[in-house]
């Protein structure tokens, strides 16, 4: 959040910096966190951004080093003498030195891993052997591991040694001597037990924990429903090989969310975590295109239909004005019903077992709905409109038998999408409306040919 | 998530019910989570549950029951006596059973709060002061409270003896004498500091808080932005009130997203947490009616557009096939434009003051789109639907204007619509499709009166 105390502290250190005040600004920066250093650095001229991150401390320095764009990573590592990259690099937190690693061209990454400590190069080359979004890739290496044998204060007095290095101390994790996960413990039963309790006696056996392939956004879920802070993941012989905590899973979220929203819109989810407004054009053209004409190329459909009946049109061009709004409104009604299966689906409130009762409370909807949108429209027709009783009985069950074709259609669709191993998102506003248009006109003119006589 | 293993549970716990194998089910149900629990509770015939609950030890008991639905609450507390009432509230987290309170009809309240204890029925009349979806609705008391003073001995001992009441112990929150919020200390630095240290002097004076009455959407933010795992709350005079954990966040952003989708597919957001399928279809019915309504009467424009130009409809009959393609393009087009914006809104990484970049962003994305879909669709009308070259200058020349006036429209309205305070979630594919749908049937009639000079 950008309020108005950081715009103002922004104004004042741009000042500052322009009047080479450096004394001044690191007695601000050491009040401040790491993020909000970040965001104002974002703003300050390129060439500014080494003297300013020099007055940070080693520690602050490598937090806000972390938080800061990939852009902005680039140009400080290429300004940093080796000693300086040697500092930054063996202070940051070994996930958000994967991450650098994996942005960073290919001159850059080797400069970082040779001023890497041996520890720090081995589990950066180890985070990075799993694949994306899946539990290894958000997962750290650096937690607290304890035996079982331990005494609570054994623990404690390993936690006191290591415990700066760890993500965090606030759970340790339990391995026998195959290092295979046997428990956990939380420092606050570690705080309350007695000193000369055994660790064994006292660890939670039945501890959650997760397979280091297994997806990023099932992880996600699972940190929602147990209500969990942190997680351990183990590979397939149950080895423990790192934890992954809260924080990684917000970012999950927000990214998951971003994508299903994106996808529901008709546009390719970015690769990137560039913020829209720094998004190129091409960029944002090249997510859109491909669905716009995809989309286009099935709407001729629609043209194929009208022309079809563009004898009963041209008789009956009353017919014609009334094409927008039933396509429109069962568009909506498509979408309404669609979205919220998907959502349901993603929450895992909804399975594909449950097909059937949904789609049998979506007809019980759709009736409601559609019934209601056609009594209105009838009315408005006969008052307003005044188009005579059978054009208004044939726009009328027009709507009712559309509305129940688009919620069923975005009911099914999306579940039958999900079933088939491919994202239900898709499935959403655009895609129904593509398909309802058709299905509505069909149903429009079959009713005229019948009302009408045409 | 269900997989499999726990629908094998859930049948061999079933059979173990109806053969009444009640010490077998304790032996399972005591290496389960509670979360499991609660889940499986929920399926298990409403007669048997006062029986399985009774089954579970005092504090998983109390978890379970904060994780069941609301239906299931009322059944067992009906079926309670009072001493296992008090038992359960009790035990419950001081914001759970401020959630039960909010939850249950009034005769249910009233027995709850009097098999409260003093202290809990204090916090819980407390909770309940502060007004839905702000900060003070979602905060615990129950936190570790340390005096500047203290020293890392007496601090640790302090949480040993209260720390088993309280939400979290992994951060502590130093207050001065009129309880004014002073700094906040981690179990860690506690761990690690010398036992004669002062808290004072290790204690973060930077903490970050929140006012009370911020929305709890904007907590959510904060959370995410600065990687939090607790956020202490305070009121207008600086007082610290309570706390707020991380796994409540993961709460409001799950409402929160579904909020937003739910609002950009016209449907209203639904006040209860009810899954999709347990949700009654008249309460379906009731959030999705006048958005399909307000929609369908706003497309009359359209119908009246239509009207205006039925003449040269029923010259040109052709020019019919080619709207619903035309006003889909544009919808959709508008859409990819307003979801992508919303969603920038609600991340925070779009703000007002970027309207104009935005726009000029959207300009050039518009125009390449625009551009694209035209070609492809005027080889499309001159080679395999042979209109013309005239017509199909019409139809594409408003493809062309028509997305670039659709992208601009989704570009501008929710930045416009949160300017003016509402959600610009609303501001997404429906309204925008209807917006759009009259603009683009405009546009086509104007390009086809001046080419084809009806």
């Amino acid at each position: 959040m950008k309020d108005n105390t950081t715009l103002l502290l922004n104004t004042t250190l741009t000042t500052l910096v322009e009047n080479k005040k450096y004394n001044t600004i690191k007695d601000i920066l050491l009040t401040m966190n790491p993020v909000d250093i970040a965001e104002i650095f974002g703003e300050v001229p390129e060439q500014k951004l080494p003297i300013l991150f020099r007055l940070l401390p080693q520690d602050q320095a490598a937090e806000t080093f972390a938080e800061m764009d990939t852009e902005q990573q680039q140009t400080l590592i290429e300004g940093f003498s080796d000693h300086e990259l040697k500092e930054v690099v063996n202070e940051l937190c070994a996930d958000d030195a994967a991450d650098l690693v994996d942005d960073m061209p290919a001159n850059v990454v080797k400069r970082i891993l040779r001023q890497a400590d041996p520890e720090m190069r081995r589990m950066i080359n180890e985070l990075l052997k799993y694949p994306e979004d899946t539990a290894g890739s958000i997962m750290t290496p650096e937690f607290v591991r304890l035996r079982p044998e331990m005494t609570v204060d054994q623990a404690i007095i390993s936690i006191r040694r290591t415990g700066l290095e760890k993500e965090t101390i606030n759970d340790c994790f339990i391995t026998d001597r195959g290092s295979r996960l046997m428990g956990t413990v939380s420092i606050r039963t570690l705080i309350v037990s007695r000193a000369d309790a055994v660790i064994q006696d006292i660890m939670n056996e039945h501890a959650i924990s997760v397979e280091v392939k297994e997806d990023q956004e099932v992880v996600a879920r699972m940190f929602d429903k147990y209500n969990l802070m942190v997680l351990p993941v183990v590979d397939a012989e149950d080895h423990l090989v790192g934890i992954i905590t809260v924080d990684d899973v917000l970012d999950v979220l927000k990214k998951e969310t971003t994508e299903d929203m994106e996808l529901m819109a008709a546009i390719t989810p970015s690769d990137s975590d560039r913020p829209y407004i720094k998004t190129p054009v091409v960029e944002l053209w090249k997510n859109r295109i491909p669905w716009l004409l995809l989309l286009m190329v099935s709407a001729t459909v629609t043209g194929f239909i009208i022309t079809r009946f563009e004898k009963a049109l041209s008789v009956y061009v009353i017919l014609t004005a009334y094409i927008p709004m039933l396509m429109d409104t069962g568009g909506n009604s498509g979408s309404q019903t669609s979205v919220t299966v998907i959502r349901a689906l993603s929450l895992q409130e909804l399975e594909f077992k449950d097909l059937f009762q949904a789609i049998w409370k979506e007809m019980r909807v759709a009736l409601l709905c559609g019934a209601t949108l056609a009594v209105v429209n009838f009315a408005k027709l006969m008052v307003i409109d005044r188009v005579g009783t059978v054009v208004a009985a044939v726009i009328c069950c027009t709507l009712l038998v559309t509305v129940f074709v688009a919620k069923i259609t975005g009911c099914v669709l999306p579940m039958v999408a999900k079933k088939l191993g491919f994202d239900p998102a898709v499935m959403a506003s655009p895609f129904i409306t593509t398909i309802v248009d058709a299905l509505s006109l069909l149903i429009y003119f079959r009713f005229a040919t019948v009302f009408l006589g045409i």
